[in-house]
């Protein structure tokens, strides 16, 4: 009985269930026709029985709370029916007690609670978004009769239900607040911890070990897939085999995740013998003073496209002092000279999901009627829209040897007056440098959630060294 | 460059590429037509770029023995053919530098690479065994033009394949024994800091995070959902939010997985506050007696339901002994009246798998002819074979007050007189106990992988204490 009661985290029931009733009645004014949304269901790993760990579908967990396995949700009209089974007695014996359905709908505040079999009653002119997983998204084609597959762009009705939902998550309420300065709060951590493991470290695996850790010792899990490493220049690096050599900067992109989905998305970069080089300081005092730019600009109002510019302005800038590139600040930029170390864009919005919405392509990142330019520095780019108060956004400039961009014969032609590429071979032990923060759009500017993780190389190399 | 040499974990080229020879060579002495294996792919997470950590399909790593995404092989008579595509350049930027198909090849041992476009050409007569995720699965289907889906049992050449495997997988050879030991090796020491940990713990996902990190430490990752609680009577719990408390003990089920799939699987239950009851500790001398018996027994010939059975013998004389049981032992036996407190089977095959080929139901587990038992004791073994030299089981006896079989009427009136109720009542704080060990059989016994770890109480209290 100790463990039904203490089966979800953290909630207590009331606050959780009208927190789901004001976005419900929010959803109520956009939208005139009935939403179902899925839950979905475990993946397989290596064989069914062993399964990955359950994520829940964001756009249900937002209306729903909890995270409910092989359940469904209905809204309309500012009502929440709950569609779940209640597991077969047996199953207490493999997996405890459970609550049940209807207890599950009394705490996040559904009208009624029903066997998922009777949702087939409920369907009629209702649209729905597709979950990841394959038996779930056959099961809401075979339901609905009609394809509901996560590769194809939600259309119709579905369309609209997907604006609707993106318009609601783009700023975010109270509850979700709490819960993203949960899973921020708990990534400061695991970095300081990363840091200060690192000294002692042979391998980035075990400062990732050290990282990770205090994410599970926070019952949280990773928001995606930790980036730590040595060769911070492979941007999606996903490998932690290499050891700690002399010089080497250690890059570490690591998020939190709560136990109700909610997201973080940090990186710092560190030396991993505890003092940065001159040649690496001076690269990050650059990308540092992107970082800082970008957030003091950050305001209801500004074009996110702007934010990013900014950042591309200052790089180019630094760099032009470091004699890396040459010319003229506006007209480097134009030509996209700093996307040459800076190939990403400057951020994206961050929730449920740590790219937010992006099952949804573009729709939350671009404003309508906006779509991805073919520019190379701006092709990248996530989010182009205006801010406004509570979206969540990330800060994330950086500098990169791309050994297929700066090796690159025609780029190397293309740019052979823009960038000194002797002076730059002066920079080889800066491979990859990244400052990744999670700003908060208010009234009045913006607000750091994840500020308590400092930023300076001097404090950076305290924490290494502490 | 140096991350695309060192982008495989631990194997230079040549060992590797003579164990998968060998392996190949004796599946062409079983069949005589071609297999097909894919690897699988990436199964995404909250949205589509976000995905779970990549694992391959197991009869794939068994034959190619790499991680490798997206990719396929055919084994025709001792030769392999790998069908997988080179990224394409742009894929440098995010991924860095990775190996060609060729250079993949080389190091296999393969006797071609191709594009996965041809393999169509290569599928006539081809058996092949499901994947488990959607995109691949479905890929199988109609390169094949026939159903491959993981739910379905194989069927014709499918299932001659599936036994010239199983055939080949019950037995471990030199490569995959090394693999195995290294899983081992890793979970023992997890298991030293789990209890290391405990003492300084609040949480169970505290000591969950102490374990798991030295597996991430070791670049490996779990082979399965780690158990860690002090409700060990539910069998699979997944919940890690429990606070420590006085009297409690921790149930731990966590083992270790090698980057190129292969497992360890052990259990060990630590008293949180550094010393076990006496009630505590005269039940779990009942388990470890089982254990040690069970392993005692292990040799080439012996039936593994006979190692059920002695189990279940041992535990029942011990809880007469404790006067939890009452009568004779052979008759609570045969009444099933140890499945009241072990409700589940000795153990299981290990290897790529931590229920090894359980993909394909009970095909590797049980002996051709045999069927699942529909007695309650032994139902839920998951392993009825005669033991061969080279088979590595689990050996996990248990104890456990699973509330669904104590507090259930039916079975209490049905065992009234086998049980002392009252008795029971005096070992309340003994929830859930096991003991579980990796055992290797031997052409003269049995070898446990991982002895390292100590089983006595004594021992088990001081590594909590140290």
């Amino acid at each position: 009985m100790q463990n039904q009661k203490q089966y979800f985290p953290m909630h207590t029931s009331s606050p959780l269930a009208e927190i789901l009733r004001q976005r419900r009645q929010k959803l109520a004014t956009l939208i005139d026709f009935p939403a179902v949304l899925w839950s979905g269901g475990s993946s397989p790993r290596n064989f069914p029985a062993n399964t990955f760990p359950f994520r829940p579908s964001s756009h249900f967990l937002y209306f729903a709370g909890l995270p409910l396995k092989n359940a469904a949700i209905r809204l309309d009209g500012g009502k929440l029916q709950l569609f779940m089974d209640n597991p077969p007695p047996e199953d207490a014996l493999w997996h405890g007690e459970t609550p049940t359905c209807e207890e599950i709908a009394e705490k996040i505040g559904a009208d009624d609670a029903r066997p998922m079999a009777e949702l087939e009653d409920y369907l009629e002119n209702a649209a729905t978004l597709p979950v990841q997983d394959a038996a779930t998204w056959t099961q809401q084609t075979q339901f609905l009769n009609r394809w509901i597959l996560p590769q194809n762009p939600p259309d119709g009705i579905d369309l609209e239900l997907a604006k609707a939902i993106v318009s609601l998550r783009l700023t975010h309420d109270a509850g979700a607040l709490a819960e993203l300065r949960q899973a921020a709060a708990v990534s400061v951590q695991a970095h300081k911890a990363g840091m200060a493991a690192t000294l002692t470290a042979k391998l980035e695996a075990e400062v990732r070990a050290a990282m990770e850790g205090v994410i599970i010792a926070h019952n949280m899990t990773t928001a995606y897939s930790s980036i730590v490493t040595v060769h911070g220049e492979v941007l999606h690096n996903g490998h932690y085999h290499h050891r700690l050599q002399p010089g080497d900067l250690l890059l570490a992109d690591v998020g939190a995740e709560t136990g109700t989905g909610w997201a973080a998305d940090i990186t710092r970069t560190w030396p991993v013998f505890g003092k940065f080089s001159p040649t690496q300081k001076d690269v990050y005092d650059i990308v540092l003073a992107a970082h800082d730019a970008c957030i003091q600009e950050i305001a209801p109002g500004v074009e996110y496209s702007e934010i990013h510019l900014l950042a591309a302005t200052i790089l180019t800038k630094g760099l032009i002092e470091l004699g890396i590139l040459r010319g003229d600040v506006e007209k480097l930029v134009k030509i996209d000279a700093h996307s040459l170390f800076f190939p990403h864009g400057i951020g994206h919005l961050l929730g449920l999901d740590v790219h937010d919405m992006e099952d949804l392509g573009d729709l939350a990142g671009y404003e309508e009627g906006r779509n991805r330019s073919q520019r190379f520095g701006l092709s990248y780019l996530r989010l182009n829209r205006p801010l406004q108060p509570g979206m969540l956004v990330t800060i994330e400039p950086g500098f990169y040897q791309v050994p297929g961009i700066i090796n690159n014969p025609k780029i190397r032609s293309q740019y052979q007056y823009s960038v000194n590429w002797e002076r730059l071979e002066q920079f080889a032990d800066v491979r990859g440098i990244r400052i990744e923060d999670d700003v908060l759009v208010t009234e009045s500017g913006s607000e750091v959630l994840t500020a308590a993780l400092p930023t300076s190389s001097q404090e950076i190399e305290a924490l290494v060294n502490s």
